[in-house]
Formats: structure tokens, C-alpha cells, sequence
């Protein structure tokens, strides 16, 4: 058992769209993802999902509007509703979302990460 | 569905060992608390408990050890680990844990507070 410090495990890694895993609790993850440019449209069929950010700026659009999300503020994406993450500018967040829940939702391509670092 | 500012939550309480919910997704709640001075030593049977320090410095004390958070650190102390939080200055802190978690574990005292306001 030891304090995770989130600045000093994002200067672990540069990569987008390849979140890591540095927590785990009651079947949770707590993750460290760096975003940059637009993702992909997708849902979770069983998973809400929560995005903090940490540093930056994230855009989430939904079908039928955009949210944008500074530095400390956070937002749910309930289960089944179809999110697309855009980062004009590198944007690093923190998700929290049970240890079964894939990037990429109902979608799988070439960003899909089905195992996940831990750092 | 809308996002939340941690700040402006922050902003509308200030009582202390009182958490307030802000958010819940599977299951989880997500609180925002402000602590001052010690709290009680505690443990929760059943559930993970994450702290993580949104501004202020907060000393999480064990049987054999004292750990100290800083702003954008986090610290998850297993179910079954007594511990006791204590802040020497007031301190923000964010929890992530199941809805079901009881703020003072399994001690029943005035501190307690079995049913936890959403703002």
C-alpha cells in the first residue's frame, strides 16, 4: 500500500489513447490516459464511466450536444450512451471504471486496447 | 447528465467529517469531504476506500506507519486495514468507494453519518 502520485505517473508514458492502470479497488480501476485528437463513437453496454481532468481540455460529444471539461471537473458517461472523446489540444485524464470495461465500448479497431498496463 | 466542477461543489459546504455526494456510476459513489483535525480510527469490513487530495495536505495514519498526501495524490487502503485520517489544516479530499460505505467503518459514534447528502 503506497500513495500514487497522478503528475509523477503521467511523465511515465507519452502515448494517446492507451490508458494505464494505477489503481484498483472494489473491482474498479482507477486509469491515467493522455488524449489527443478525436477517438472513436462508441458506448459501454454495461459500464458507466467516469472521465476527471487532470490537465488540459476534453471534449465530449454526444449525439446531441458537446460537453467540454477543464482541469477538475468531471463527468459520468451512463452505460449505453454514445460518447466520442476529442482533444484539440494533449488533454490527461483520470477514468474510473470497472476492471472489465474496454476503451472502445461496443467498437473494436485499431485503438482498441483489450489489456491494460499498470504503472 | 452534466458535468461537475470540484471547486463549485467544494464551494457550497464547509462543515467538517461530513461528505457530500457528487456523482455516482456502478454501484460507487463519488464524495467530496473537508477534514480538520483527527478523525477516528476505523476500518470498513467490505470495501476499498480511495482518498484522493483535491487541495490541502492530509496524513493517513496506520498501526505501523503514517502516510502524507499532497494535492494530486491518492492513497486506496484495502477493506480490513485500520486506519485514521488527520488533517492539521483543513483539507478538500475526493472518495471514490461503494455506495454502501459508512464513513466510520466499523465504529458507530458521533461522527457517523448514515445517510449522506447529494449536491
Amino acid at each position: 500500500m503506497d500513495k500514487v502520485n497522478l503528475a509523477e505517473k503521467l511523465s511515465l508514458f507519452s502515448d494517446h489513447w492507451n490508458p494505464r492502470i494505477v489503481g484498483e479497488l472494489n473491482g474498479q480501476h482507477i486509469k491515467l490516459a493522455k488524449f489527443k485528437g478525436p477517438f472513436v463513437w462508441h458506448h459501454h453496454e454495461h459500464e458507466d464511466e467516469l472521465f476527471l481532468v487532470v490537465q488540459g481540455t476534453l471534449k465530449i460529444e454526444f449525439r446531441d450536444k458537446t460537453l467540454e471539461l477543464q482541469e477538475g471537473e468531471f463527468l459520468i458517461v451512463p452505460k449505453g450512451v454514445e460518447h466520442r472523446p476529442v482533444a484539440e489540444e494533449e488533454v490527461s485524464v483520470l477514468l474510473f471504471e470497472p476492471a472489465s470495461t474496454l476503451n472502445t465500448g461496443n467498437e473494436q479497431n485499431r485503438l482498441t486496447r483489450p489489456s491494460l498496463e499498470s504503472i
